[in-house]
């Protein structure tokens, strides 16, 4: 890749860039960019920023920059609450100058030129770049630039020249299995913008809803979407505000599994019998369309052909996973049809309706995008694989000679950490082995956030700002991955994406007040004590540990509905747990801290007890009080033990153990985070009342 | 008034309502509601609220009707997260009956019945009205009776029967010195449907901006706004808007001063020779229109007219106040048609130019209502006086005849504390003394909230939730004054007023944000603190106090643009000093609640100035800073001494009350709240080192 040699000439500034937060102290700016560019250096000084600040656009213009500067100033204002003229400033009264050289194409293409070069010094900034799609990205990382000075608003001087690392950085947001209204859909873009991706994948069909307006098959929506659908002028708007923003958007419409709500309509497209329903429940169900059936090539025809004129992108995503294959082996017309045609299996049978649908969706000028599953001997070579399996599948496909792009590892419903998702490469595991033409294939990767357990109000806090370390895998290069490094950016750049109206931060607090109903100020600060070191479980535990089977209509009113899927503060506990232990407990500015945590924790409990008897939600994570309590005193013993020196029975340590034994495990579907990192405190003990590091 | 005579009947129930916050313990449901009803009679039981729940219109219907049902519905969907279905249900099967005999006004008029009576049994409820109008205040009753329980949301059991005590309040919005955007406008007309306010009184015109479009006269909007106003369109919406919930529009077009912005397009129509600029000050301003000029009136009747068929409300605002006569003085022609008309005076030349003013809006179908300056002898009785001067002037109006509004005590602008403009009664003072007739004629009042401060961004800070205090002087009944109850309800109404999209709460964290840059979560923490004890200065320091001349293009991005006018935790921590001083200083538990503020407060100072090295927004607030901490310390020292019951030397006291001197004194336009009550701890240590109380 032409990009990774010139970054290897860049080695110096990048190691300068990932470095550079670390290093910087005292009243040195900061330089909290995510994702961090592929090179900066530093000059001297800083640039301010006050109400004569403008821009003026100079090389290549088109509209759509025009209006990228008017979005950059609002937003800048927004940051600042400087009154700034949206107009653009003539070039010579400009602060900051763009410059851009051409067009970018009219359908954004992958891989197209998204460099751009940032200059910033104390006398103004430029910006230049070869397409529209680099200008913007610099605009971006200018907002993130932009912070308060002990004189003023300024930015740092500096220079950066950046490009991505791979040319398809997605997000896909499932909004089938919980429609997601469009305006959150938009300001989830304009996150996505900030944190430089490219691609927005649009789960559109699934078993629990069509939402997309057929005017061909009017039907589907008016059937299986319990009238909550986009119109198409409604996406033809939305793909027109993701292209002012550098987006593409990829369409998925899955099939022929997830596609119970198409049969609501159209039960003749199906392999069952049917009458149909909306399913309510989640997981993975028996409909499947029926790939023995002339009828639905005709349909799926006009349908591709109907839905390839709204979404302009060359790319169109037809699903493909998880058919559990019991409709057709029930069905004797699609036995007979496999007999017939020689058609061995169930996986046989589903690559030759891939195969059908692949050639239909050329015929309307798209390349396919599918799931692992799609990838069966004989697929032409340009369909592009989306792998929830992982790099080795990513890397068996692109030793075939096909193109792909990983997700696997950066499902955002899981619940992993930012940490556990900004460590997964898409080159790394089998991909490493690949050779350099190989390598070329994989193509990105896409964050994905299924809707099981999302809606509208949660949704936001269930992407970020976990997309943004992932956005940052994406693009920068492939040495810039200090997790400490990312966690202090993030909590800066998680702090500004609520500028953009993502509601991630503010959400939580505001759906503790419904779980509070009228609690105390003291009973809801010590609700809050407690929310923020509970983490949904993870994985798919949810399903396996739900009180009753949750449907699409389960209220999310919860706590695990209501608290961010990763802790910071249970984080921080751990990291200062860490330093302690590390230090042999000689730490008396860290032993007070742990001190004053611990025993907040312990008295917490009390206060939040009555407002468990008034509120049943509350009364949910009484346990999970208690619990913390215990971790409160179990965690201040062993601190007691240390600081007296003394020896301790040999039993007290499994007393220890033993006390917190309850907060290990998840309870109404919440992790207790700090549990660990106590039982490391009581574990460093000794049996002479010492405090021993534990080996590396 | 037929409704005191009512009320009179309802005494006991008045009282057990007013009791009922404070009587209940434990697990009894807290009536949280705001205004609080004329009469509530408890029951048994509760009314569960789940996923079934549903709404049926009988009697009288109209769209308007089943429109409030919806947002009802919507509302209480957001309140609990419960999928409820948004259609009506039938009559057999549906929870919450709606009784409406018959329709309101087309155009709502000023005393329409808008009484209800909502009766909750553990079967179902039924809300009786005899209009649309007390149909929808008995819905919002029932969503502030909604609340979180010990087996899932449930309205407690009850019969309340209830009505306003004034057929006008309402809240002022100055959308013209700072444009307030539509959406903005919108929330807070929601939030004034939420507390039973029904006049929503827009201020369209100052010398700052003329925001509305005149097809008429468009050089007004087209050179006197900045291309921030209202089209007519988005007028007529808005009015729609207000309609739906019960609340009508009542414009106001200020003259003939405050009027700076007519002249940029219209010099024509002032006193002076002009040319005029859109004034970018704060303050008063010379220029007013010309009484002497017949063209002044043709324009005038043009555009009256013009608005008049715009604005449905038949009260139309025409200002009137604080002109200052220099551009008469100063004009020969204005001074030639004084002595030809035997105009004695400038006020006498108002008074003339207001009764002009006052025919062509009779000729237009509206009646006047104006600022306390309109009322000069002769002007006809069927005009409305707002009063910003007072009891006294309201009273006088009343005795000749006039009705009139208060709004002096309700000026939002002013950082009054909610328990300061609750306090304030219109029937008070003078009208006190008021003949039955006269009393009538005190329609009730409106809230004010003057816009030299706030911004689209901090505005709902500005008006909520102290608005809802206001809101509830002018609903219920005059006995209802019990501050602590009003506070203790108003924190719970106010988080409820965030489920509307109003930002009261959450803006301050948002703007400190932006203070704060990129500082440590825990440096963000300590500014927290910081500002959770800080409050504006109050009436007009501000501009006394301002460190440069501040005007409509200075940024609103400081602390004291963040803060909320009244502080929650520095009024909670009064409240606590004194619980304890009360209490002869023997109360542990306060004590240690006092303990731990005071230290908290003592060492926050140390984690902030770094950061406020780094922010020059911080910075602002670092001696703030270094005040809290010597308020900290003050504080334990008072604390210690009563604990060791030590006595002290003569200069103790004298000494400690130097330290904190500085505290007690406004700086950077902010005060620090907690000072006085440290005061009032370090003042009850008596020489002896003992606790004396304060004398009652």
């Amino acid at each position: 890749m032409a990009q990774n040699a010139r970054l290897q000439g860049l080695g110096i500034l990048v190691l300068c860039a990932l470095l550079y937060p670390a290093m910087t102290t005292g009243q040195q700016p900061v330089l909290n960019l995510m994702p961090l560019p592929a090179s900066v250096q530093s000059g001297a000084g800083s640039m301010g920023v006050d109400s004569s600040f403008s821009v003026a656009f100079t090389g290549y213009t088109e509209p759509r920059l025009e209006r990228a500067g008017e979005r950059f100033l609002r937003q800048l204002a927004r940051q600042t609450a400087l009154p700034l003229s949206l107009k653009p400033a003539g070039l010579a009264k400009a602060t900051l100058v763009v410059h851009t050289e051409h067009a970018s194409k009219e359908i954004q293409e992958v891989g197209e030129d998204e460099n751009y070069v940032l200059e910033v010094t104390t006398a103004g900034a430029k910006l230049t770049a070869p397409t529209p799609l680099g200008a913007m990205h610099g605009l971006q990382t200018f907002l993130q630039l932009v912070d308060v000075s002990p004189s003023g608003f300024a930015a740092p001087a500096l220079k950066i020249q950046d490009q991505p690392r791979f040319p398809w950085r997605g997000l896909m947001i499932d909004s089938a299995r919980h429609f997601i209204p469009l305006d959150v859909i938009r300001r989830n873009i304009d996150g996505m913008e900030a944190v430089k991706m490219n691609v927005f994948h649009w789960h559109l069909s699934e078993n629990q809803g069509f939402r997309v307006e057929s005017r061909k098959y009017p039907k589907l929506h008016e059937l299986g979407s319990d009238a909550l659908y986009y119109t198409q002028d409604e996406i033809r708007d939305l793909i027109a505000y993701a292209r002012d923003r550098g987006i593409r958007v990829v369409p998925e419409f899955d099939m022929p599994g997830h596609s119970t709500a198409w049969f609501v309509g159209h039960p003749e497209l199906a392999s069952g019998k049917g009458p149909y329903a909306i399913e309510r429940k989640w997981g993975i169900f028996d409909p499947a369309m029926d790939p023995a059936n002339e009828k639905v090539y005709k349909f799926l025809d006009d349908l591709i052909g109907e839905m390839a004129r709204i979404f302009s992108d060359h790319y169109f995503h037809i699903g493909g996973d998880e058919v559990n294959g019991k409709e057709w082996d029930a069905n004797p017309k699609i036995q007979a049809f496999m007999k017939a045609h020689g058609i061995k299996n169930n996986e046989a049978l589903q690559a030759y309706f891939s195969g059908r649908v692949q050639k239909l969706v050329t015929k309307h000028g798209k390349t396919v995008i599918g799931w692992d599953e799609v990838l069966v001997e004989g697929v032409p070579k340009d369909i592009v694989i989306q792998s929830w399996r992982g790099q080795a599948s990513l890397a068996k496909a692109a030793k075939q000679g096909y193109r792909g792009i990983l997700s696997n590892g950066y499902y955002l419903d899981l619940g992993w950490s930012a940490a556990r998702h900004y460590a997964v490469d898409p080159m790394s595991g089998d991909a490493a082995n690949l050779s350099a033409q190989e390598k070329q294939r994989i193509l990105g990767g896409e964050s994905c956030m299924w809707a099981e357990y999302v809606n509208p109000e949660n949704v936001d806090s269930r992407i970020w700002p976990r997309n943004a370390a992932i956005a940052e895998r994406l693009w920068s290069p492939q040495e810039v991955r200090d997790a400490a490094s990312m966690y202090a950016r993030l909590d800066f750049v998680s702090a500004r994406l609520e500028w953009l109206g993502l509601t991630h931060r503010s959400v939580s607090r505001h759906m503790l007040r419904r779980l509070a109903g009228s609690a105390s100020p003291a009973e809801f600060a010590a609700l809050r004590t407690l929310a923020d070191v509970l983490e949904p479980v993870k994985d798919y535990t949810r399903e396996q540990t739900a009180p009753a089977e949750p449907t699409s209509a389960t209220p999310m009113n919860r706590v695990v509905d209501a608290v961010p899927l990763e802790s910071d503060a249970g984080r921080r506990f751990g990291e200062l747990v860490d330093l302690f232990v590390a230090a042999s407990c000689h730490d008396p500015a860290a032993e007070a801290r742990l001190r004053a945590q611990l025993a907040t924790w312990r008295d917490n409990d009390a206060i939040l007890q009555p407002l468990a008897q008034r509120s049943f939600l509350v009364q949910e994570v009484a346990g999970r009080s208690q619990d913390l309590a215990a971790l409160g005193s179990a965690g201040l013993a062993a601190l007691d033990v240390i600081a007296m020196g003394q020896p301790t029975a040999d039993s007290w340590k499994a007393q220890q153990l033993a006390s917190i034994d309850a907060a290990k495990k998840p309870k109404a579907q919440l992790l207790l985070i700090p549990a660990p990192a106590v039982q490391k405190l009581i574990e460093a003990v000794t049996a002479g009342g010492a405090c021993a590091s534990p080996k590396p």
